[in-house]
C-alpha cells in the first residue's frame, strides 16, 4: 500500500498528490521548508494530512537546529512555527498540530536540547499514529450510518490521502465495507485539481471499491435519475456552531442533497473542529492562483486577460448537515451542543 | 468578426470550435458526410448552430448530387437527411431544420433538379440570416428582464458561437448592453468540453463585455457571497410543459438559483420548442465518450480501468424556470398554455 507522510531517518517522505495517478513518486524532504512548501504546493492536501506533515516539518524543523542552547532553539521553534503557519490558512488542523507541538514544548520544559528533539520527533509519529486510529474510528462510526447497497457521492478527496491513512469521507466507505455493506462511490472530479478524478478514484481503486467518475456538474443530475442514497465529505474546518468548510464544490453538493432529500455527512476528526470560532462566517477561505483555472499541465486553456475567481474552499452552513461523524461519535442537530459534548467524551 | 457558419461559392466553412481560444481556424466542408462529421465531433455545436449548420449540409448534399432525375434526387435527400439526424440527439434544432429543408422540397414539387438545388441553397441561407434576426428579438425580449448592474451567471455557451451569431443567452446579455444596462458576466467553465472557458469567455472579451470566470462547482458560493443576480442560459430542446434540455450542470445551476432565490432564465428560439413531446422525460439525452471527461488534450487524466458516466445533458424541471425567453416574447408559468400561445403570435 502506498504511504502518504512518513518519518524516514530523519527525512520527512511524501507521495507527491500532485502527479498522481500518472506517477507514484515519493519525494525525500530534508529540512522544515521543504515541508513547508510541499504543504503550500499540494504536494500533500487533506486537512488531516496537513496536520501530520506539519508536525513532522516542526520535528524535522527541531532536529536540524545546530546548537545546544535551549533559548536558541526555542527561538527557532518559533520561526519554524511562523513559516509552516504561514501555508495554507483554511484547514485548521494545520494550527492544531503545531500548537499541539508547541503545547508538547512548553510541557516539556526540562528536558535537555538533545531529549527534546527526540521528544518531538516522537510526538511527531504520535500524531501520525494516532491519526490514522481516529480515521478507523470516524470509518466504524460513520459506517454504522451506511446502508446496504448505497451509493455515495463524495466530493474532493478526503481518503488515505489526505490522511497519514485510511481516510475520513472514504474511511466511513471502508467502515461500511468492513461492516459487510456493499456500498458504491460516485466521485466529483472536483475542478480546478481534479483530487476525485486523480486520488479518489485512484485510492478507490486501489481498494477494489467500485467507484464511478463524473463531472462536479453531473452531481444534480444523478441526483435527479435516483443513483445517489447519501453524500459523505471530508472537511478542512469545521465552526463551533457545525458549518463546515470543504473543498469548493461541496456547498453546491449540500444544496442539491437538501433539493433530493439525500443526507448530507461530513467526516471529519475532532483536530478538525474549530471551537474559537462562532461560525462558518470566520473560517478565512484560501484564494489560490488562478492558473489552476485557467490552464492544464502548464497550457494556457482560458483566454488571456478575462478575470477569473479560484476560492479553494467554500462553507456549507449547518442547517445542510445531516451529522458530522467523528471518532468520537457523530454529532446531529443541534450542532453547538452535540459538538461541545463531543469533546467531553 | 469571427463567423460560427457560412455558405461560400459551394462549400459550408466553420470556425473550429474544438480549438478556440487557441487557434481561430476555419474548416471547408465539400460535402455533407463532413457537415455531419462536423456536428458529431463538436466542431460546431450550440442548438441554433447545429440546426443552420444541418441546413447547409442537406443544401450542401443537394447540390452535390450528380443526376437530372427529380427521383434520384429526391432518394439522395432522404439519405443526407438520414445521415445528418444521426449526428447528436438531443438538440431538436437539428431536426427541426432537417425538416424545414424537406417541407421545402415537398412544397416545391414542381421546381426542375437544377432550380430546387438552387432554392435549396436559399433556404439554407434564409435559416442562417433569420436565426440572427431571431437571437435579436430574444436579445431585445430578453434585455428588458435585466437590470441596470446586474451580474449573470450563464452556463456553457449560448452565444454568437452557439448560433448563426449574436446569440441566445449571451443574445440576453447582450441586449441588455444595448439598453444600456451595464450588466456583468460569470461564466461557468463547463467540463467537460469547456465551452464556458473556451468559448463563452473568449466572444465576451471580443465584445467588451465584463466576463469572471469560475469552474462549475464555484457557482453556488459565488450565489451564497451575493455576487450573482440572475442565471441566463440556453437550451437544447424545451418539452411542451416547459422542462428544458441544456448542457450537463444547468440543472444545478437551477437548483442552486432556487435556493438563493435568483431568477433563473432560459433563452432560446421557437424552434427549441419540441411541441411533440409532453414533458423532458421524453428528451433523449446523449451520452458521449468517457475519455471526454478522463482525458485532457489526449492525454488521461483519471486512472484506467474506473467506471465514468458522461451525459451531455440534463433536464431542468419546468418549476425552476422563472421565464422561457423567445423572438416572440417571453413565456411564464403556466408554461403548457404560454408555450401554446407563442406560437400563435
Amino acid at each position: 500500500m502506498f504511504k502518504i507522510v512518513e518519518w524516514k531517518s530523519n527525512t520527512v517522505v511524501m507521495i507527491d498528490q500532485r502527479i498522481l495517478p500518472a506517477k507514484e513518486k515519493y519525494l525525500v524532504l530534508r529540512d522544515y521548508k521543504a515541508v513547508a512548501k510541499a504543504i503550500k504546493d499540494m504536494v500533500v492536501r487533506g486537512a488531516p494530512a496537513i496536520g501530520v506533515s506539519a508536525a513532522m516539518g516542526f520535528a524535522l524543523g527541531a532536529i536540524k537546529v545546530k546548537t545546544n542552547d535551549k533559548k536558541v532553539l526555542l527561538r527557532e521553534l518559533k520561526k519554524i512555527t511562523k513559516v509552516l503557519a504561514a501555508t495554507r490558512p483554511t484547514a485548521v488542523n494545520l494550527f492544531w498540530a503545531l500548537n499541539r507541538m508547541n503545547d508538547f514544548v512548553e510541557a516539556n520544559a526540562e528536558l535537555s536540547v538533545e531529549a527534546l528533539k527526540k521528544a518531538l520527533v516522537a510526538e511527531a509519529k504520535r500524531i501520525h499514529k494516532e491519526d490514522i486510529e481516529i480515521n478507523k474510528a470516524i470509518g466504524k462510526n460513520g459506517g454504522r450510518l451506511m446502508k446496504k447497497n448505497w451509493t455515495v457521492l463524495t466530493h474532493c478527496n478526503a481518503g488515505a490521502l489526505a490522511t497519514a491513512g485510511y481516510g475520513t469521507a472514504l474511511g466511513v466507505i471502508r467502515g461500511a465495507i468492513e461492516a459487510g455493506k456493499n456500498v458504491k462511490v460516485f466521485a466529483d472530479e472536483t475542478r480546478p485539481f481534479m483530487q476525485g478524478t486523480r486520488l479518489t478514484a485512484w485510492e478507490l481503486k486501489k481498494d477494489k471499491i467500485d467507484v464511478t467518475l463524473i463531472t462536479d456538474n453531473m452531481a444534480g443530475h444523478m441526483m435527479s435519475k435516483g443513483l445517489i442514497d447519501a453524500v459523505v465529505v471530508g472537511s478542512d474546518r469545521i465552526a463551533s456552531n457545525g458549518d463546515i468548510a470543504n473543498k469548493i464544490g461541496t456547498y453546491m453538493v449540500a444544496v442539491l442533497a437538501k433539493e433530493h432529500k439525500i443526507p448530507f455527512y461530513v467526516a471529519a476528526p475532532l483536530s478538525t473542529i474549530d471551537m474559537a470560532i462562532k461560525d462558518g462566517t470566520e473560517i478565512p477561505i484560501e484564494e489560490r492562483d488562478t492558473k489552476e483555472v485557467t490552464h492544464w499541465a502548464g497550457k494556457r486553456v482560458a483566454p488571456a486577460g478575462i478575470n477569473v475567481l479560484n476560492p479553494a474552499f467554500d462553507v456549507t452552513p449547518a442547517k445542510f448537515v445531516a451529522g458530522i461523524i467523528t471518532e468520537k461519535g457523530v454529532a446531529t442537530r443541534p450542532y453547538r451542543a452535540a459538538i461541545k459534548k463531543l469533546f467531553t467524551k
